[in-house]
């Protein structure tokens, strides 16, 4: 356990918002809610996955929708909480935590927001290791976990209790209400045991994200490039040490909303040793494919994410504009986001790339990583499809 | 209580189309559903509100959505008692009857699929006497019973339960989850008490709608014409006589899809006594004003259906053709729909007649009511709003 304050909300913003490669949300109004639900109720505790009981009850709450229209139609606080407290009813349990289904973005401040109103501990893990724009991405998905009955709650005290067969129909109908109740809503889903989530959540993500806002925060003062310094903050988790992709000018963004999904690309014309070059960067909602002067140098579900050349933090999808300087940088995913049945839930050719294999960092850049040291804590704690 | 056979599904099919005004959808594959399930399950007891305990908890059941798509995506069958189960299962208690909200169209027989299957009584009244397109539309939100806790069920055991602070926005959820459900579904909404049920219910509507089928089936055996017999199957209701308004032919069709409701017109050119005359009637769904040589003669919430002229079986909306023989009739609605409460909910100007207001059959035909006798069984059994 340790406890996590409003400062380590400000770091966590900011690490969240590279976790969630372009999408995700800007967690500014996650951060403030989750601030403000801290400072009336006292700190939240961030629990290792491996202090959970087996038999504990573990509710994600996380925000769904659109998070460009908090800003416009501010929560009202109490919605996750509503939600949460709805699915213990419909469960007959009280929960013991709660944990982000998405570390990236918005959604890594939701679940304190919803801890610190109920005095539940915050599980150090999510189901997506990054940001991804569906329900049904989520490892507690590819390996098993049912995930309803969903609650999901609006801010004027609409609560939905969602039960499907299918996680892909939990997801084609909560995205229905929350059109309904106005954009967005507070969601908890994957109701799941201490034992499911040990076996398959992403783990330390949490941690991670505060970790890599402390290394933007710290870079100048420790003499290093704040670009350098989040590359290296992945370096000892089960994701490996970053990569600079690209650095360069944003030219182009080409950018059209189809289907409620922010979709098209971005072009980067090279600066420094990369002068002369393009990186087209496409998205929908997240960054998904990087190609280098035509040729594929990054893909989902490995992390793409355009950070300020200067400071390191991270410019996402709705907030490019032509003449930014930004680098690319590229994080390995971890193992648990890579196997057969995870890439077929998100792999490349899940967003319509149909042709393009996953090939990861690792291999496309090996001479990096020979140099660099090879990501470590590359091994699972406990396999996802046994839990051994 | 009487059972209902099913050869009163039959005859309530033709009785509940002609309620339906136009709309409530055709309530055959309702029909063949209700038929099956009595065949195998055995009859059902139709129940008068007297017999009901005041403590007993009704639980409606209906369909939501476009009916005409429930002939190309067919029900399941049981989607009704997972909606019923799980609000049972909500509430923590077994219900005692169900009942139709709507006792027009495919609704008059939905509730005898769930009744066959579950073996509970159907209690003879619904919610809207006639049809309506929206869930507020009905005495119970009118007279202040709340709509939720909901259930929503689809054919593929997807089950949503909404809870909301208005009437209104659940028939706005509700419809979401609907349209993501595929178009239609079987619901569960308005749970209430035994007295709640009685002092807010339209009574007496399924037996009317079994009688009007049997008027339309018999009229001619006893050599009375089929439309004077529907005209006076409601005589003795608290609805009142029905009246011929026009007879003439189909010469002008105008139907569009507009927020998800069939909007238009139809244009009557008279004949026999009403040669050199047009009557227009104006559809949202169902028949919402008619205007005879410009002049309104009728509108919402009286009931005016189109009616074949030789059979009087009813003329929906989505059937209407160049060329048909039609009579419209006029059946005046019962006290309970036309107080101040009601005419809010449901008047003309609830359809976008803003300068329209509600005159009642009786007044705008003084004379035939004055020849033919009064509407008897206007008096309500309980004042619906203090329920004394």
């Amino acid at each position: 356990m340790r406890e996590v304050t409003a400062r380590d909300l400000d770091m966590l913003a900011v690490g969240a918002a590279i976790l969630g490669t372009g999408g995700g949300g800007d967690p500014f109004i996650g951060k403030i809610m989750a601030q403000q639900a801290i400072e009336e109720e006292g700190p939240v505790e961030l629990m290792d996955p491996e202090e959970l009981e087996d038999a504990a009850l573990v509710l994600p709450t996380a925000m769904m929708g659109a998070p460009t229209v908090m800003v416009e139609k501010v929560p009202e606080g109490m919605e996750a909480v509503r939600a949460l407290r709805t699915e213990e009813a419909r469960l007959g349990r009280k929960a013991d935590a709660t944990c982000p289904i998405e570390c990236g973005g918005v959604n890594s401040q939701i679940p304190f927001v919803a801890a610190a109103r109920t005095r539940l501990p915050v599980v150090d893990g999510d189901g997506m290791g990054r940001a991804f724009p569906e329900l049904q991405m989520e490892t507690f998905h590819v390996y098993g976990v049912a995930g309803t009955p969903a609650v999901v709650a609006d801010e004027r005290g609409a609560v939905v209790t969602i039960e499907t067969r299918d996680n892909y129909q939990l997801e084609w109908i909560a995205r229905g209400v929350t059109i309904r109740m106005g954009g967005h809503a507070m969601l908890v889903d994957y109701p799941m045991s201490g034992a499911e989530f040990k076996r398959t959540a992403v783990r330390g993500t949490v941690s991670m994200g505060i970790r890599i806002g402390e290394a933007v925060a710290g870079a100048s003062k420790e003499g290093v490039h704040p670009i350098d310094a989040v590359c290296a903050a992945t370096q000892a988790t089960i994701y490996g040490r970053g990569i600079p992709l690209f650095e360069g000018k944003v030219v182009d963004v080409e950018r059209r909303t189809r289907e409620g999904f922010a979709v098209g690309h971005a072009v980067l014309q090279g600066l420094g040793t990369f002068q002369g070059s393009r990186l087209v960067v496409r998205f929908q909602n997240e960054n998904l494919v990087a190609e280098k002067d035509g040729e594929t140098i990054a893909s989902v579900p490995d992390l793409i994410s355009l950070l300020d050349s200067e400071r390191a933090t991270a410019v996402t999808t709705e907030r490019l504009r032509y003449g930014q300087r930004v680098t690319a940088i590229g994080i390995p995913t971890p193992e648990i986001m890579r196997s057969e049945e995870a890439l077929e839930v998100w792999g490349p050719p899940a967003f319509g790339y149909e042709d393009l294999a996953f090939v990861p960092l690792e291999c496309r850049f090996a001479d990096y990583y020979a140099s660099h040291g090879v990501p470590s804590g590359k091994e699972q704690y406990l396999d996802p499809r046994t839990g051994t």
